[in-house]
Protein backbone atom coordinates (compact mmCIF):
# COMPACT_ATOMS: atom_id res chain seq x y z
CA UNK A 1 0.00 0.00 0.00
CA UNK A 2 0.77 3.29 -0.59
CA UNK A 3 0.59 7.13 0.58
CA UNK A 4 0.22 10.36 -1.33
CA UNK A 5 0.38 13.50 0.15
CA UNK A 6 -0.26 16.54 -2.73
CA UNK A 7 -0.59 19.95 -1.55
CA UNK A 8 -2.81 21.99 -3.96
CA UNK A 9 -1.78 25.95 -3.85
CA UNK A 10 -3.18 28.95 -5.67
CA UNK A 11 -0.42 30.00 -8.65
CA UNK A 12 1.54 33.15 -7.43
CA UNK A 13 -0.46 35.56 -10.15
CA UNK A 14 -4.10 34.83 -8.29
CA UNK A 15 -4.90 36.41 -5.47
CA UNK A 16 -5.28 35.06 -2.17
CA UNK A 17 -8.45 36.42 -0.71
CA UNK A 18 -8.65 34.12 2.49
CA UNK A 19 -4.95 34.47 2.85
CA UNK A 20 -4.94 38.26 2.93
CA UNK A 21 -7.85 37.53 5.30
CA UNK A 22 -5.95 35.63 7.90
CA UNK A 23 -3.09 37.95 7.33
CA UNK A 24 -4.93 41.10 8.24
CA UNK A 25 -6.04 38.97 11.37
CA UNK A 26 -2.49 38.10 12.45
CA UNK A 27 -1.27 41.41 12.24
CA UNK A 28 -4.55 42.84 14.46
CA UNK A 29 -3.33 39.89 16.88
CA UNK A 30 0.55 41.27 16.91
CA UNK A 31 2.01 39.06 14.61
CA UNK A 32 3.61 42.17 12.74
CA UNK A 33 6.41 39.97 11.31
CA UNK A 34 4.61 37.69 9.53
CA UNK A 35 3.57 38.15 6.07
CA UNK A 36 2.34 36.44 2.40
CA UNK A 37 0.41 33.61 3.81
CA UNK A 38 -1.32 31.84 0.89
CA UNK A 39 -3.85 29.01 1.87
CA UNK A 40 -4.27 26.08 -0.24
CA UNK A 41 -5.04 22.28 0.21
CA UNK A 42 -3.22 19.53 1.55
CA UNK A 43 -4.87 16.41 0.59
CA UNK A 44 -3.77 12.95 1.51
CA UNK A 45 -4.83 9.31 0.11
CA UNK A 46 -4.23 5.31 0.15
CA UNK A 47 -3.26 3.63 -3.02
CA UNK A 48 -3.52 -0.03 -3.51
CA UNK A 49 -0.77 -0.56 -6.36
CA UNK A 50 1.30 -3.10 -7.58
CA UNK A 51 4.91 -0.40 -7.85
CA UNK A 52 5.48 2.78 -6.42
CA UNK A 53 5.95 3.83 -10.08
CA UNK A 54 1.94 2.68 -10.73
CA UNK A 55 0.99 4.60 -7.70
CA UNK A 56 2.88 7.50 -8.47
CA UNK A 57 0.86 7.63 -12.21
CA UNK A 58 -2.34 7.60 -10.20
CA UNK A 59 -1.83 9.77 -7.66
CA UNK A 60 -0.93 12.67 -10.84
CA UNK A 61 -4.07 11.66 -12.29
CA UNK A 62 -6.09 12.00 -9.53
CA UNK A 63 -4.34 15.77 -8.86
CA UNK A 64 -4.94 16.61 -12.13
CA UNK A 65 -8.06 15.57 -13.44
CA UNK A 66 -9.75 15.94 -9.39
CA UNK A 67 -8.06 17.70 -7.01
CA UNK A 68 -6.79 20.52 -8.36
CA UNK A 69 -8.24 23.18 -11.45
CA UNK A 70 -5.05 23.47 -13.83
CA UNK A 71 -6.21 27.06 -14.71
CA UNK A 72 -5.79 28.47 -10.93
CA UNK A 73 -3.52 25.68 -9.02
CA UNK A 74 -0.61 24.30 -9.06
CA UNK A 75 -0.27 21.11 -6.96
CA UNK A 76 2.75 18.84 -5.68
CA UNK A 77 2.55 15.09 -5.57
CA UNK A 78 4.60 12.95 -2.89
CA UNK A 79 3.81 9.52 -2.86
CA UNK A 80 5.47 6.85 -0.34
CA UNK A 81 4.94 2.96 0.82
CA UNK A 82 3.89 2.36 3.76
CA UNK A 83 4.81 -1.15 5.92
CA UNK A 84 1.73 -2.44 6.78
CA UNK A 85 1.99 -2.89 10.77
CA UNK A 86 -0.82 -5.02 11.48
CA UNK A 87 -0.60 -8.48 12.02
CA UNK A 88 -3.03 -10.41 9.05
CA UNK A 89 -5.97 -11.24 10.54
CA UNK B 1 13.48 36.18 6.13
CA UNK B 2 12.10 32.48 7.03
CA UNK B 3 9.51 30.73 5.16
CA UNK B 4 6.73 28.09 6.87
CA UNK B 5 5.20 25.37 5.93
CA UNK B 6 2.14 24.39 8.06
CA UNK B 7 -0.32 21.31 7.52
CA UNK B 8 -3.50 21.34 9.35
CA UNK B 9 -5.64 17.95 9.00
CA UNK B 10 -8.43 16.55 11.05
CA UNK B 11 -7.69 14.44 13.89
CA UNK B 12 -8.13 10.81 12.84
CA UNK B 13 -11.22 10.27 15.03
CA UNK B 14 -12.72 12.90 13.22
CA UNK B 15 -15.49 12.16 10.44
CA UNK B 16 -13.91 14.31 7.10
CA UNK B 17 -16.84 14.82 5.43
CA UNK B 18 -15.36 16.48 2.68
CA UNK B 19 -12.85 13.40 2.09
CA UNK B 20 -15.48 10.77 2.05
CA UNK B 21 -17.00 13.28 -0.83
CA UNK B 22 -13.97 13.24 -2.74
CA UNK B 23 -13.52 9.91 -2.65
CA UNK B 24 -16.82 8.94 -3.56
CA UNK B 25 -16.21 10.77 -6.60
CA UNK B 26 -12.91 9.43 -7.06
CA UNK B 27 -14.58 6.02 -7.02
CA UNK B 28 -17.16 6.81 -9.67
CA UNK B 29 -14.52 7.82 -12.10
CA UNK B 30 -13.25 4.60 -12.01
CA UNK B 31 -10.03 5.51 -9.49
CA UNK B 32 -11.04 2.35 -6.97
CA UNK B 33 -7.62 1.99 -5.64
CA UNK B 34 -7.85 4.54 -3.92
CA UNK B 35 -9.00 5.37 -0.35
CA UNK B 36 -8.92 7.00 2.92
CA UNK B 37 -8.78 10.83 1.28
CA UNK B 38 -8.13 13.30 3.75
CA UNK B 39 -8.34 16.88 3.34
CA UNK B 40 -7.07 19.13 5.04
CA UNK B 41 -4.76 23.00 4.77
CA UNK B 42 -1.59 24.04 3.31
CA UNK B 43 -0.67 27.12 4.52
CA UNK B 44 2.53 29.02 3.79
CA UNK B 45 3.90 32.48 4.84
CA UNK B 46 7.19 34.06 5.88
CA UNK B 47 8.62 35.56 8.67
CA UNK B 48 11.31 38.29 9.19
CA UNK B 49 12.70 37.18 12.56
CA UNK B 50 16.52 37.09 14.19
CA UNK B 51 16.86 33.74 14.32
CA UNK B 52 15.77 30.30 12.89
CA UNK B 53 14.39 29.65 16.83
CA UNK B 54 12.28 32.87 16.46
CA UNK B 55 10.75 32.17 13.60
CA UNK B 56 9.95 28.93 14.75
CA UNK B 57 8.74 29.84 17.76
CA UNK B 58 6.49 32.93 15.92
CA UNK B 59 5.09 30.39 13.54
CA UNK B 60 3.92 27.71 16.18
CA UNK B 61 2.31 30.29 17.91
CA UNK B 62 0.41 31.50 14.75
CA UNK B 63 -0.71 27.60 14.48
CA UNK B 64 -1.84 27.24 17.60
CA UNK B 65 -3.14 30.67 18.38
CA UNK B 66 -4.90 31.36 14.46
CA UNK B 67 -4.23 28.36 12.41
CA UNK B 68 -5.85 25.51 13.57
CA UNK B 69 -8.62 24.46 16.28
CA UNK B 70 -6.40 22.14 18.98
CA UNK B 71 -9.91 20.32 19.32
CA UNK B 72 -10.20 19.02 15.90
CA UNK B 73 -7.47 19.67 14.08
CA UNK B 74 -3.70 18.83 14.31
CA UNK B 75 -0.90 20.69 12.99
CA UNK B 76 2.54 20.21 11.61
CA UNK B 77 4.84 23.29 10.71
CA UNK B 78 8.37 24.26 8.94
CA UNK B 79 10.18 26.34 9.11
CA UNK B 80 13.52 27.41 6.59
CA UNK B 81 15.69 30.35 6.09
CA UNK B 82 15.18 32.04 2.60
CA UNK B 83 18.53 33.45 1.35
CA UNK B 84 17.20 36.32 -0.52
CA UNK B 85 18.19 36.85 -4.32
CA UNK B 86 17.18 40.10 -4.87
CA UNK B 87 19.88 42.73 -5.08
CA UNK B 88 19.58 45.59 -2.94
CA UNK B 89 17.72 48.51 -4.81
Amino acid sequence: MYKAEVNVTLRPAILDVQGKTVEHALHSLGFNSVGHVRIGKHITFEIEAASLEEAQKIARQVSEQVLSNPVMEDFAVTVHEVIAEEAGA
